[in-house]
């Protein structure tokens, strides 16, 4: 975490070029409305311009970090970070990044179009996702089930947990989390689901062997299947999940429910009205589906650091942007529930998790990598903190269908799972 | 309700009359994909094309009846029904109009452009709103409290009531739901609110005598104005409830909550966006706010014998329109829940005390207003039945704010009022 690859934060700097820092920075924390973030220089000044104390300090390498960072700040300032030219010597990063992005908010609490630029250069993080895609298969679940068990809950649900109750560790929340989308789906013994994006199977194998029903699991990611089947065939449950390496978009045949928790961030708005058609295709007369996914509160495109690092090709659609899935294909949406401050602590775990298995992670990749994760788990919990990203469950059923439950108390009736 | 008014059903026909009749009328409802419709026509022919028994006999009064129902079909239907031309002599209208509003459903189940076109002429009715907007208060609100009181419930809640359990009667079911918005809404004792258009002011009433909020409520309604604040002095509320007699538009002021209640409905989609900066000027950092409007699952136009007789200028909007409120203006949707088939059982509760109340009615008014108002009302039930309508509830709050319950739970904790 500390390695600094440019230059030395001891290095000598003149009187000129330190004034010439100083102003630069106080120029950057100003555009950014100030938040509380000390930021210590190669010359070893300290420079913030909020008026409470920081939450933060982030030390800057060097003189050329902080051009660069004028220059391109979508893609710089994660570069800087992950090469360790941007660091965080002192308090919570989580705290100083959710700070800054509060600051950079789009609408009424926005600080006009300097600081909208500006914004990004901390805001890279804003966006994220979580599985899925074809691409982002590349980029990301090849790096092993290991490491991915490192940091993980023994279900290896690697998506929004749900927090029923305030005292759950992450594990019994993932597990309450398939329960509420299990429920919300009123899941019944011999139901026929199809399943798309099932990750490492968590929620197959929960709807198979807690609810009784016959799940049909796609995934295009060779070696979470593998791990998937395994785990079928120990829990003796291969007669009721098939687990199928193929895309959603071959999908045939019918089923009782649809259910896809954390693959929509990856399938792209332009494809989105084509997703509806195959679930409405494959969805029967009483039919139920739900669809989990990280999600905006207005449409914005996704920063280039993170498409280029972390998820290539991802977009975290605002609701307006999902409608497309539904309004072509006569689904008619239930019930939306925004569970963003589940995420925020969910990547609050994996981060703790991640910082626990750091030497573990260090001697699989390097410390770059480990410092690219830490960013991108950090991020990604400031960014539901700040309300940068939500988190959308939407459940939906063909539009004839009266098989509509009066309320959703059901939803609440049973306590949290043992 | 029997009266015919352009030419009596026992007129003499020609058998080669009777014959075109028959094959339009067979024409007719095979382009409405053969719905449990039985046609009586004026030479005393029935005529069905369905398999199954017929829910709803139709007499159709006379050969011009029919024709005009060819060359213009949104119009024809409701004027037909209006003059007696077409009545309703055996079986159940609502049931009747909700199969042939699902034989006529967009998408998947359509018939093709044909039947279409041929499905507006019972479809008329798919959209209707209930409150609000200006040219709607003369054609509407103009017809007097004493024509209201005569159906509608004591709260005077012209809008889908929520039957929590299932043996609520309307009355119950009316105060359920303004629980129900005060749960989803969280509030709390001293409270301020802003309701936008508040129709008669059974929820400010609530909101202020059951939750003890401080409200300030919006109608462009004199007359529903004027109850009000009658019912304000008699339940001793004046000092924390404001009836303003004032366009949402000219809404000043903040607030902890906003609440709108059947008003959307005659906002017009080209307003949403202002309408929703309205909403987020006028909340408090931490406040929330709930929209309750009809909708539908994707946007269609106004029906224009609806559009003209029962409520000129009204949009039932999809969700992906709703979010022109919302998305422009950083405002987060926490929950979303449709609630049609309670709109079915509300509606359905308004006809029946409407039939009971049919020899008052008609003194009021006359027998063609009887008519057109049961139309009215029977459609509108049919179309919460059949899916052509929805009821959305949307919960939102400034994007920024984290003041969010964790779980929805708290709105099923509480048992119904009494």
């Amino acid at each position: 975490m500390q390695l600094v690859q440019d230059s030395p934060a001891s290095a000598p700097s003149t009187r000129r070029s330190a004034g010439f820092g100083r102003r630069l920075a106080e120029r950057l924390l100003t555009a950014l409305g100030n938040p509380p973030v000390r930021l210590l220089l190669w010359s070893g000044e300290t420079v913030t311009t909020a008026r409470e104390p920081p939450l933060v300090t982030l030390r800057i390498a060097n003189r050329a970090t902080l051009l660069r960072l004028m220059i391109d700040p979508d893609m710089q300032f994660g570069e800087a970070f992950t090469d360790g030219r941007i660091e965080c010597v002192e308090g919570d990063l989580v705290r100083g990044l959710e700070a800054a992005f509060r600051g950079s908010a789009p609408g009424p609490d926005a600080h006009g179009p300097g600081a909208k630029r500006w914004a990004r250069a901390v805001a890279l993080l804003r966006r994220n996702t979580l599985s899925g895609s074809r691409r982002n298969i590349h980029a990301h679940y090849d790096l092993g089930n290991d490491f991915y068990r490192l940091w993980l809950d023994p279900t290896m649900a690697y998506t929004c947990a749900y927090f029923a109750t305030e005292s759950m560790t992450l594990h019994e929340a993932q597990i309450a989390k398939m329960d509420h989308v299990c429920r919300k789906l009123r899941l019944r013994p011999g139901d026929e689901v199809i399943e798309a994006g099932c990750g490492w199977g968590g929620l197959a194998l929960h709807m198979a062997g807690r609810y009784g029903a016959k799940v049909r699991a796609f995934n295009i990611s060779a070696e979470q299947i593998d791990y998937a089947r395994d785990s079928a065939t120990r829990a003796g449950l291969k007669g009721q999940v098939e687990f199928i390496h193929d895309d959603y978009r071959n999908i045939a045949g019918s089923a009782d429910v649809f259910a896809s928790v954390g693959m929509l961030e990856h399938v792209g708005v332009g494809n989105y009205e084509n997703l509806g058609r195959i679930v409405r295709r494959a969805l029967r007369p009483g039919g139920r589906g739900l669809i989990h996914t990280i999600g905006r509160d207005a449409p914005e495109p996704l920063n280039r650091w993170m498409e280029r690092y972390i998820f290539p090709g991802a977009c975290a659609p605002s609701l307006g942007q999902m409608s497309r899935i539904f309004e072509p294909n006569s689904l008619s949406v239930l019930d939306v529930e925004n569970l963003r401050l589940h995420y925020a602590r969910t990547a609050g775990c994996w981060l703790n998790a991640f910082e626990q298995a750091r030497e573990s992670v260090t001697k699989m990749f390097d410390e770059r990598f480990v410092r690219m994760w830490r960013m991108y788990l950090a991020g990604t919990q400031a960014a539901f903190l700040s309300g940068d990203l939500q988190l959308f469950q939407v459940l939906f059923a063909p539009s004839r269908s009266n098989d509509i439950p009066r309320t959703r108390e059901h939803i609440y009736r049973v306590g949290a799972p043992a």
